[in-house]
């Protein structure tokens, strides 16, 4: 569990892409993000009071974020020299750089005398059990996409969001690095060992009440063949009672592999919900998130009207319109109570 | 790459099943299997000479093989002495358990001295990349199952085998630690870290001629909800041109999940080849291989004849009949060059 609020490090950002995960954490926990601590020549800005290491402690700063990356996700000399003071004012410092915390001496040596805590968000920090399968009570909504990076966090965290709101219970659990960031705590699923992948996911969300619902982060997707391993332990890991088709519909190919068209929508719904109906028969598809970020608005809406008559449900981009109907769209679903009577046929076909 | 021919150890395995290892390493590769050793109160014999270490050294074996796991598979004092005398008279030592070779520290130093090599097959030692999905030369068959251990190994190797006696080109493909010691090359797909999965199995699949196969070894199932993502990672990363479907026809549940029943051999076949065709357009189902081994050899002849009947595949039993109908089943396959026509649409349905 990484302390909050954050002072988040910008360092010497050369533009504002660089420094992305800042803008993850500012965008959706402006409540913890105290403050922005840039160095000479920094290029981004998280709109965030400039601070320094005293002064964020004073306002109550607990861990210093390294919410940018530099070239080659490495920790430069120049960001090293601050990141010590950090430690010796206090700070724990939390990073989901490939240059991990704890592979530089000076600061693991430095946090050890200063009682501070390095959090390398790239490696587990659990030993996850190997999945059990067995029926968790709560209620579960994964995200799946038709590729890698098409909004499957953001859709599950807007979901979240939108829910707390109604006073629902809901929590957004992360599998991946910007998402542990933005909420303090979760599973680096692509970094956990292969056999224990779906005990991480039943791991992160356990028995809850039966009105509680878990948003969980999905990754890369059943269509990606370099990451389709792990979406699959999150198909099964997380026992999903309602999956939120993500998509993009501007991409020519898979991302990374320019030999890969992109699945349908109803590909990727019929193959989603035949094997999530494996640990969960009673999984639904309830909804669709659209990023339609390259579409104008008449265009975005002309294409989300389109794919809401062709495939029966909902149809959202929830950075332009909300997330009110993909919550609404979960009203449906009763979850395992309702479901103890359906034979467990992992052959059970989709219904649509 | 571990050295042979081996010495099988067999310590003091207190009855035949402890030394399952050595048993599949003396079935399957006789050839390289000089001699066993046996401590004292050893229950287990493999039919091979029983040989001292000095006495195996000369008959030319290269490695000591621990054949033999004890309860919570450890490395007990007694086999210790045995181990340390085997290095110093400069045999490598390879093993599959839990414990390590490597975290002990009196093997580790006796080991660097005498310049012998520990091999640990439960861990990875190569850096595998991240998959690619760039179409690779030569052919490629997996077994998949409709549960974890229904013979998916013993197929893949009984392949090879009738295939290299008719004089085709043929590897088996190790993905876990039996499977590695047996042929002395593998990965241990269930050890390597989520996102090098796929890009390990493409690694030990390289690019070979077109009338090359690999006999790619299945893990898990997917449709077993705590290893999916394993077999989801072989079904991409392998892009079989052919698949082998594996039952076990009195599992009652699938293996460790008793709330959990198993697919049909009609869901495993869809299932299978529609995640399969994203990574390969042309693969197809093209025989069953049935485990029979709790049926009389009536019961099981029956039961193959319906199997064959209603899948329209051939139905095996490789241990009971060999493999020469399932490698039979290959021979229709085109393989890649023939596939390039195809519209590479991950949407397309299963033929059957």
């Amino acid at each position: 569990m990484i302390q909050t609020p954050y002072l988040l490090f910008l360092g010497d950002a050369p533009d504002a892409l660089a420094a992305k995960v800042a803008q993850g954490i500012k965008d959706w926990r402006p409540d913890v993000s105290v403050g922005q601590y840039r160095m000479e020549g920094c290029k981004a800005d998280m709109g965030l009071p400039d601070m320094g290491l005293a002064e964020a402690k004073a306002a109550g700063a607990k861990t210093l974020v390294i919410g940018v990356a530099n070239r080659g996700g490495i920790i430069s000399p120049a960001w090293k020299k601050v990141l010590v003071m950090a430690l010796e004012e206090g700070f724990d410092i939390a990073s989901g750089l490939h240059n991990l915390l704890h592979d530089e001496p000076e600061l693991v040596a430095v946090a050890k005398a200063c009682g501070s805590e390095l959090h390398d968000v790239r490696v587990p920090e659990v030993e996850y059990p190997i999945a059990n399968g067995r029926r968790r009570t709560g209620k579960r909504c994964l995200a799946v996409g038709t590729d890698c990076s098409v909004g499957k966090m953001y859709t599950a965290i807007a979901m979240e969001r939108e829910m707390r709101e109604r006073g629902m219970q809901a929590d957004f659990r992360a599998t991946g690095q910007t998402g542990i960031l933005i909420t303090g705590d979760g599973v680096p699923l692509d970094a956990v060992v292969a056999d224990f992948m779906a005990g991480a996911v039943e791991y992160i969300t356990p028995d809850a009440d039966e009105d509680h619902w878990d948003l969980i982060e999905g990754q890369g997707s059943l269509f990606h063949v370099s990451y389709s391993g792990v979406t699959m332990a999150l198909v099964h890991g997380g026992q999903p009672d309602a999956l939120i088709l993500c998509h993009e519909p501007t991409r020519t190919h898979m991302r990374g592999l320019p030999e890969y068209q992109l699945p349908t929508l109803e590909a990727l719904r019929d193959t989603a919900l035949t094997l999530a109906r494996v640990g969960n028969p009673a999984c639904e598809a309830v909804a669709i998130s659209v990023n339609t970020q390259h579409f104008s608005e008449g265009e975005a809406l002309t294409y989300l009207a389109g794919v809401e008559a062709e495939m029966g449900l909902p149809a959202v981009d929830p950075f332009r319109q909300g997330a009110a109907r993909l919550v609404d769209a979960l009203d449906g679903i009763k979850g395992r109570g309702a479901a103890v009577a359906m034979a467990h046929d992992p052959a059970i076909a989709p219904d649509a």
